[in-house]
């Protein structure tokens, strides 16, 4: 991308892009307006996502790409599956959905990601990452079951190639015969240091002498000089012998191309070409390694794709701002703090990130104490392993994961950590709702699927403060624990500086009332006791999910007439249903209500709304009891009142 | 091994392995007796497993490098971590067990795999495959943190570096800088024909001239040639340049050596020796690349190793012998029938299992159909997502699996298959304990993990006719469905030889009696109607975890004084925790005692036994329903009577 084109310094320019409301309309256009339609593209991708927030490095990296992709394959009738999906911007606009562009990630609007109730084009429905391979490969072989000719193509990025799923996938397509392409989108190198081998073993790859070549045909290309694939085959072949005898994808079956320039329409097109041929021809598996640039062609987020990552709302001729009053402090940042504040007071603290140093709050800690932190790279599984073997030798490891990613390590969990009794922390980010990037991402199992597993601890903080501490008791203990804490901030709870655990499966009363005991989990504590005081009822913050506080349960049964739960969680198997089974297995049978996430996935949207929606604010909390317990509240007289 | 030493056709002979109750008695030994050892140890093992029955062939490949990682290094401050861990039974001999190897896999007596509770140099509990490296990892970088200089050595099979999270183990280990091993033990040749890229690839490394080479290198340093490192180092450069310029594990980051003969200890022993050095010199991570047979020195393993896997009793002199009458047919053959037969009437059907051919019941169904069967390795998270791509094309996938091992797939089957709401049939094998695998393997979680999940629907079939009629009824949903059986087999219920379905979501009342209703999930409905019968309590047959059948609840509801669930499951969050909810919604505040899996991990043993011990059988239930309901029970005269 020319530096002349950066698209903030430019009014928006449509003529080329108004006319392609399909791939269809793309493939129609003479190869030689591609460029300028990438120009247009670019710009509208920018002044799209400033609008409303969402992923924008990613999106700028891959505007030429789907561009020749759609170019040259015939979608949707060839499958394009794009792995993690916040890259799929520049897809969406070109399938159809420019103009609902404005709605991206908003209650109601079009998703951040690949969804297939949204487009035929959208084939398979991404957010995790590494999947792609897997999907695409399970299209190729159901085309070939169904004498289909049509082609999948799995496009991946070179972090999301180092977990392990992706060579899973590898391992097997490599010795299947179906019409498979992958796509690796290398664009890591600008942002942050290579954290395995596979990045390392990229970066040798591309630094070789072989992608200078490769840039060199895509020129020769461009001058009329011979087809681009034999000059590269032949290319390769002698590339082989000199530097990079065989790349690690031969090794797995593939025939690998590249390194390609991704943002070279003129060596993407006829590349992209010359292996839809080999497709058509059953010549095996093919790969091809294409070099993009996080952010490109907008000079901002070249210079910092981190910052660029995931913006909000910004004035793209002016870039990110900071904000004028310094926000409520998030849960993630309240983690980060007690993780250094922990660290520096206990020399055992170790702690493990797969991949979100940003994300978990973790900047801080790598920087004080470089020699206790490892970021093992997209790698939940391994994560969690390897916190068990550092734990085996005395070591207090603290793995920083997203409610939704521990799902990635469960079984590890269970087998390398519950099992054996080890006493690992994890600090399960984004429990609950996560707002814009929706059902993929929501962190609404983890109760459910912790409480079941024997030796597991589960702490649900109402607040910054509880957060900090129960993080302290969790780390206090012998055993593994989880603490859960939602996305963003929550009331603003005044942080202790010390490091004083909570007690350790403790709840405690927070309004008595009588009749009713809401019983909250976490941080709808504060909603539930606003409608604790509409209701006259009692409110306990059981901080608990497991073990509950049976002496605060068995109190609360005595003295009420029913009991209500409230979780961000599913209710299906949740804490409310530990409660129901605590009273049963002490022979209580008063009614209880268990108020939390409904048993269906929960779309993206603003969070507050979201809850609002599942009757989780104070408002639907105060409707659900009256509507339940509408008789017993009208009697109220007859209630037992708390001793 | 020689022929002649055929330990089936000797007596026992022990002299050598008397004086070894330790690794240190081991090292004490000069290395010409470490033969003459491992002849007897390996007819030790035959001679033990024999008699209490195990795993037999993996452990005969693995005497020789057990006894050379023993002799070399300094177990057990230097720490060995064996993958799978099946193949531990010669370490268990050489560190003190031997006396204990007659109660192996029994109740209370040693577990088939390594234990950390049960000897200081079993460090790492193992049992599902592919974690060693992670571990080992772990604590070679603990080490470092800690200014130890302990060793860690993670000994892998060929099968288990096929999953995932060994590869996001590899590209971790490859840029850090612990003292770390990785022993690849590369036994897959002579059992089943590989069945991805990296068996292919293995098998191109071990034809090449290099291991000829260092097969060679072995028998000089017997005679006392230059020492074997500088001559294989060399030996090595030269055929980087020739035959295999850099193996796939250099491209990790690995010092890569081999391939060597795993049985040949003058090779084994030198190469460890040296390797120990590298480790200390701080040389990065090394990887020795080992090549054994399974069933080595026992003619009958060798010749049939997959038969010999995982023997009963038998006689070694004689061999596996086939049982006089035909055992009743396990769930797994039901299953398998099944397949064959809905495959034949549907040619939307594809079968899929994660290296599970002969496990999952599935060798039939290869054999017939070929095109649709896809072993996809040791790769379970590869396998759903792999599925839910087949189902986006319209083919209707199952994937064999056996319950324990879809913890690995979790967030494969939320984010890839159910969020999509994609019709794939779970076919979950070994659901509820295992017996002598014990508690690494027990399916104990899968209802409270499955239930939670949106748009997941769990059938639990009663006995044999039953799980085959509710496959019929999962494979007919347009949803995904689990359909979760045990291991062995059932009541030996005949089957039906069509493939009609039971009705979705629902149930049967088995038994009218009153006062108390027995709602049985699963194969414990037979003790239930037994415990029925004594309590004249009224039994359903509820045949769905996930829907309820919420009208046959409301009636049993209705008309009796409380109600039991009995499931083969956890208790925490399972199908009794389900109806308490569906209850509770419903308005009913009856009492409800939920009977399953406490919330303890269940050691390994005879699986009547286990489910006797945890109240599971006849008696315990109606036991347990005494102590609770007894009141009741005598005052049944005052019951509520079924309409």
């Amino acid at each position: 991308m020319n530096a002349n084109h950066d698209p903030s310094t430019q009014a928006p320019a449509t003529e080329l892009l108004d006319r392609v409301d399909s791939p269809a309309d793309l493939r129609r256009l003479p190869r030689a307006q591609l460029a300028p339609l990438a120009r247009e593209l670019r710009q509208y991708l920018l002044h799209s996502v400033a609008r409303t927030g969402g992923h924008l490095s990613s999106n700028l990296g891959t505007v030429e790409l789907t561009i020749a992709l759609h170019y040259v394959f015939n979608t949707p009738e060839d499958r394009l599956v794009w792995d993690v999906g916040h890259q799929t911007y520049p897809h969406k606009i070109l399938t159809g959905r420019r103009d609902r562009m404005h709605t991206l990630r908003q209650l109601g609007g079009i998703s951040g990601f690949p969804r297939r109730d949204e487009s035929p084009y959208d084939t398979f429905g991404t957010a995790h990452s590494s999947t792609s391979i897997s999907a695409a490969l399970g299209m190729a072989m159901a085309a070939k079951a169904k004498g289909e000719s049509r082609r999948a193509v799995a496009i991946i990025g070179d972090g999301a190639m180092t977990a392990g799923m992706a060579f899973e996938a590898l391992n097997n397509a490599g010795v299947a015969d179906g019409r498979l392409l992958v796509v690796l989108n290398d664009n890591d190198m600008s942002i942050s240091p290579p954290v395995g081998a596979l990045n390392r073993y990229l970066a040798q790859l591309m630094s070789g002498r072989f992608y200078a070549a490769a840039k060199h045909v895509g020129k020769q290309v461009l001058k009329g000089a011979p087809p681009l694939f034999e000059l590269a085959k032949r290319l390769e072949e002698q590339a082989k012998g000199m530097v990079v005898p065989a790349t690690l994808f031969e090794k797995f079956g593939f025939n690998y191309i590249g390194p390609i320039d991704g943002h070279d329409l003129d060596s993407l097109v006829p590349t992209l070409e010359n292996i839809r041929q080999l497709l058509d021809n059953d010549e095996g598996p093919q790969f091809l390694h294409v070099v993009t640039k996080k952010g490109q062609g907008y000079k901002l987020a070249e210079a910092d794709p981190v910052a660029y990552h995931g913006p909000g709302k910004f004035d793209p001729a002016v870039g990110l701002t900071k904000p004028a009053t310094p926000p409520k402090p998030t849960f993630t940042q309240v983690f980060g703090q007690w993780l250094c504040d922990m660290a520096a007071a206990d020399q055992r603290l170790v702690g493990i990130t797969p991949a979100m140093r940003e994300g978990s709050g973790m900047v801080e800690f790598e920087r004080r104490f470089p020699g206790r932190y490892f970021d093992v790279g997209i790698a939940e599984q391994h994560a969690v392993t390897f916190a068990a073997g550092l734990a085996c030798e005395g070591l207090k490891p603290v793995v920083a994961i997203y409610s939704t990613f521990l799902q990635r390590a469960y079984d590890q969990l269970i087998h390398d950590v519950a099992l054996q009794n080890l006493p690992v922390v994890f600090a399960l980010d984004r429990a609950g709702l996560v707002g814009a990037d929706g059902a993929t991402h929501a962190g609404a199992y983890d109760i459910a699927y912790l409480r079941c597993i024997p030796n597991v601890s589960v702490a649900c903080p109402a607040d910054e403060a509880e957060c900090r501490q129960l993080l302290s008791s969790a780390f206090a203990q012998d055993h593994p624990v989880a603490v859960r804490y939602p996305r963003g901030a929550g009331v603003g709870a005044a942080q202790p500086a010390g490091l004083e655990p909570l007690p350790f499966g403790k709840g405690e009363l927070r309004r008595q009332g009588r009749g009713i005991a809401i019983l909250a989990f976490g941080t709808l504590l504060y909603p539930a006791l606003a409608a604790g005081e509409k209701l006259h009822a009692s409110v306990a913050n059981m901080r608990w999910a497991k073990p509950l506080d049976l002496d605060l349960l068995r109190d609360l049964a005595r003295t009420h007439e029913a009991i209500v739960t409230v979780e961000e969680g599913c209710v299906m198997g949740g804490a409310g249903s530990a409660v129901m089974e605590a009273l049963q297995a002490e022979g209580f049978t008063l009614p209880v209500l268990t108020l939390g996430l409904a048993d269906v996935f929960t779309e993206h949207g603003d969070p507050g709304k979201l809850l609002a929606q599942q009757g989780l604010d104070a408002a639907g909390i105060e409707a659900s009891v009256r509507a339940r317990f509408g008789a017993l509240l009208d009697g109220a007289s007859g209630l037992k009142v708390v001793a």
